[in-house]
Formats: C-alpha cells, structure tokens, sequence
C-alpha cells in the first residue's frame, strides 16, 4: 500500500479504472458510490481532494462545511458554474476542465451553426407536414443563408472559441472575438469592453455563445443585446443556457421570424438544467433545440476523465494545477 | 440597332436585365415569356442560341427538330441533364454552368453532413415530441458522430467537390475523393475506377455525393454500394437524387438504424424532380431531408446568371465556350 499524506474522493462513475489506477499511486482514493452514508460522514474531515463531474447532491452544503481538510476541487465538466463557491473555504482550490471538450464542441456550434443558416430543420419539419413544394427560386424572407464573406462573432475565446474560429475559416468568413483580454489571434479581430460587444453583435452575421457562465457572463444575452443583433442573425449557444435571458429570447423570436437561436443548452430550474422552458421555444419554427449533447460525445473520447485526473496528479505532486479559476467570478451566480 | 447573325431566345426569366442589354450587343434576343405561340414557331428555324434554366416544357421535341440552326444551349442550372441530348443535332455545343453554384452548395453539403452525424434533426424532433430527457452519457447507439481525424470521401471533384474538401480541412478531416481523372490536390487522396470507388467508400465515415448525373453515374448508388460503405455511415446528396436507387436506399436505412442519408434533392417523377417518394423516407429517424434549396440560394447571389451569360458571350463572338460537355455521358440518363 502507497503510503500518502492525501485523501481523494471521486464522486462520478465516468473516470476510467486506468485513470483511478494512476491517481491511486499518489492518493487514498475513495468512490461516493462505493460509500455508505455514516462512512462518507466519517471520512469528510479527511478528504483533502476531490475529483467531481457535476456537482454530487450527497455532498450538501452541511457536509461540505464539515470537509475541513479540503484544499482541491477538479471539475470533469468543463465548466465549474455548478460548484457551490460561497461555501468554499478560502484555501480551497478550483480547476475547471477548460479545453477539455473543445473540439467537439467546436464542432457541435458548427452544426448548430449551419443548421440554422441553411433552415435544415425547419425545412425538413416542413416536409414532414407536406407544406411544400418544390421551386426554383426562394420566396422572399425564406431565403437561406450563405456563409461566405460574412461575418462570424464569437463570445469567449478560449478552447471553444478558437475551435470555431479555425473551422470558420474554411467557410471564407471574417471573424471577430470577445474576449477578456485582447489576446493576438492570426486573421481574428478581438473586441474588448461593453463598447467592443456592442460592435461586435450588430456587425455580426452569426454569433457563436463560447463563455464560462460567471457573475459577469450571466444572462449577458438580453433584451438590449438581442436589439443590437442583426435582425436576421443567427445565435448560437453551446456554453449554457443562462447566459440567454429566457423572456427576451422568446419574445426576440417570436418578432423577427428571421432570426434563429440554435441552443444544445438550457435553462435552470431548482439549480439544474432542465428542458422545461416557460416559454413555448419549440413550437418556433426559428428555434432549434438539442438536449446537451455536445458534452457527452466529447466525453465519449476519454479525453475530458484523462485531462481532469492528470490535472488532480498535479495537485497531489504538489505541482500547481492548471486552469485555476477565480473564485470571485463564480460567487454571485451560483448556481447557475 | 445592331448587325448580328446570331439570333438568342432566353427561355427563363431568371436572367437580368444588365445581362440581357450585353446579351443583346452581339445577338438579337426574344425572351420566350414574350412570345405567342405562333410567333415562337415562326422564329424556331432562326435560334443559333439558347439560354434555359431547367429545359422549357414549350420545347417539345416537334419544335426542337424545327430548330435547324440551332449550334449552342447554355443551362444556368449547373448539371444539363434536362437537356434531351438525344434529340439534339451534331452540331449544337451543350455547356453546363458548372462552378456556378459551387460555395453556396458545398456549404449546404456541410450543413447536411453536420446535421447528420450531430443528428440535429433527430434531436430537435425528438425534443418537440418529449421523447427526451437530459443525461449525461448517450446511450449505445444514440452517439453522435465526431469528425475529427475522420476521413471524408467525396464523389465527383469538380467545383462543388473541391470545395466540400476545402471545408473538411478545417474539421480536422482526412478527404478521399473519387473522380474520372487522376487530379493532384494537396492533401486529397484521390480514387479512381470501380476499385477505387469500392475502397473510398468501405473506408470513409461520411460521404458526400457531387457528381454530375450521366450515363456513367446515374444510381451509381445502389445495393451493392450501399453494401461496401460502413454501417454507422453518413451520406450526403447535393447533387441528383437519380444518383441513389430508391429503393436500396429505404431498405439499407430501415435496417440500419445507424447509417444517415441526407439529401437536398430528388428522385423523378414523370421526368422532373419530385418530393413524392415510393417509400416512406419522411417517417424515418435517420433520413433528413429538405426540398432542393441549396441551387436557389446559389442563385440568389447573381452569380450562376452572370457566368451563363458571360459564356454565351463568348460562343456569340466567336471564342470556344467554357464548360462544353461530352453529349455521349447523357444520352442513355435522358430525362435524369
């Protein structure tokens, strides 16, 4: 047996037996699903690190106060919304599992992307109910869009965002990013500031959601926003739904039918995800909807368990780990 | 007025105006629209040149005999299968508008490989009929398809083809393509023959269909290569539904939950296109299809009129017409 100092408590079932078997070398490791309740109670006060995809609901608030020892928390998801900060003690660190999906969900924005552009789903719902015809020519306001030589706004230009940029480029478009920091980027313009968000949504043709949800980021899509976009445009979100105000959405759709949001992400309801809406978005014919499933194909890769356990290593090297986020971006949205 | 031997009848009012006044600097112009039945009839023997669309139905093989001095048909569609080679004399050029549609439809191309292998259709449906929860695995069967490292295969490198192929670069793709000639293209693995179209196909994860229709490629699709591509495959068609048999294609879809046909366009009925099919295709989960829209968009940007126009210039003073075809690849696919 390892003789350690460092306690890990893994609370998914998605991180591989191989993995498990290396953070093993440098850890006691212990599985939530393998835990009565009393022995997770009496455990907690010694768990210096844990690995977590979502957060677990056994691991309330109560318990975490009592998790005194606890200095690590790494995330499998890539974003880290869902981690209760408030209740973080001071010495507690939080690694996201940013870039870990980044392809895939790259790809996943480009298809929600063109699927919008060319109406595949409308026309293809359309179909199914017999309501047209074939013609050689498009009626006015039915038209799809082209890509080329348009503009293509991204928000948030990390992994993501870059992803979506470089396949942007196939398709001949220009594209601007906003971004935190003005961050050099061969053929992509950076804009920065409330002032450079606002030009970038009205000069865009279609405009890709790629941010952390934080304190600054919720709901940054609203009904100011929307009015900024081209009347035609195009948003799509693969980051999560609240950075979408739900209302504002809505009713920005249901009064420029030309318009399309293009979502895999929903809104929150009791702290979780859920696909009930309170509003009607699927009976839209300008909305797209699919259930969240751009994170579970990029899962399917190993890449995102690989990435986090190497990260929880580091930790429990005494290396510093990578994609530490600020604590102070997450306090006020939580739980979003 | 000016002197011109040459006499043009535009038979599509897709044409515009600038382009009939140049047009009209080298020929006289009749636009069919204009003409009564019997004023057709009488000018007929004079026509040395046509402009169509699709081939007019006013047309019939009577009046066509008549057309004695008819010597070059310019289509603005791309493909000039509509045109009925059989009937034509040895002396008239036939130049398809190939090129002329290529960007817009290479992105309709993506648009349906996308929505297919993310099943953005399947889901959105799915979706509206509740039939969903949110989780965070898919289940066996229910993955959607990553492209990276994948390897593209493309059918017919012509314009359409080549940039499919300049898109897939950006997703990180291998491309295979299968053409008549042995074409060098950086980083495309070119296939040639029966045996070569037999290997793209049994090694590609996605398939995209750009061929011309002809003699040679009319249901180049059918049960035997349906049988060679892999059975969790994709298949786009953005070029002729005649390419695909029918029938092999309902029943390879039927039985093979996992394979996806998307397609813009369709089979003949009574020798024109038609959204009437022989088998339910609208009633399955991994057939997306939508109704022959990548072309009109491809037109609305002016350009597929501008090059027609620009080549009938060049056979109207004399110069060698881009684009001619070979008649012998379309006289047996007549009317497909």
């Amino acid at each position: 047996m390892t003789v350690t100092n460092h306690n890990l408590l893994i609370t998914t079932d998605v991180v591989d037996e191989k993995s498990i078997k290396t953070l093993a070398k440098y850890s006691k490791v212990y599985k939530l699903a393998d835990l009565a309740e009393d022995r997770l109670d009496e455990i907690l006060p010694s768990i210096d690190c844990l690995l977590v995809f979502s957060w677990p609901i056994q691991l309330t608030i109560e318990r975490l106060e009592r998790m005194t020892d606890l200095r690590f928390i790494q995330s499998v998801l890539a974003g880290v919304n869902h981690i209760p900060f408030a209740s973080l003690g001071k010495s507690v660190i939080v690694s996201s599992n940013a870039g870990a999906y980044s392809e895939e969900v790259a790809e996943y924005a480009w298809a929600l992307v063109l699927s919008a552009a060319k109406k595949v789903v409308e026309l293809h719902v359309s179909l199914r109910e017999q309501k047209w015809t074939l013609r050689r020519t498009l009626d006015e306001g039915s038209e799809i869009t082209i890509m080329r030589g348009k503009i293509l706004g991204i928000l948030g230009f990390g992994g993501i965002g870059q992803a979506v940029a470089r396949i942007a480029k196939g398709f001949g478009m220009q594209v601007y990013a906003f971004s935190r920091k003005k961050s050099a980027s061969r053929g992509v313009r950076v804009f920065t500031g409330q002032g450079g968000l606002t030009d970038l949504l009205k000069r865009s043709d279609a405009v890709v959601l790629a941010l952390p949800l934080t304190s600054q980021t919720v709901r940054i899509i609203n009904v100011e926003r929307l009015s900024e976009m081209k009347r035609d445009g195009i948003l799509v979100n693969v980051a999560r739904g609240e950075l979408v105000e739900e209302k504002a959405m809505y009713d920005h759709l249901a009064v420029n039918p030309n318009f399309r949001y293009a979502t895999d992400v929903w809104w929150y309801r009791e702290n979780r995800e859920s696909l009930k809406t309170d509003y009607p978005f699927l009976s839209l014919p300008n909305f797209i909807g699919t259930p969240h499933v751009s994170g579970p194909s990029g899962l399917a890769t190993g890449r995102p368990v690989r990435l986090a356990s190497e990260n929880t290593v580091r930790f429990l090297k005494g290396l510093r780990p990578r994609n530490i986020v600020n604590p102070e971006d997450y306090k006020t949205s939580y739980p979003y």
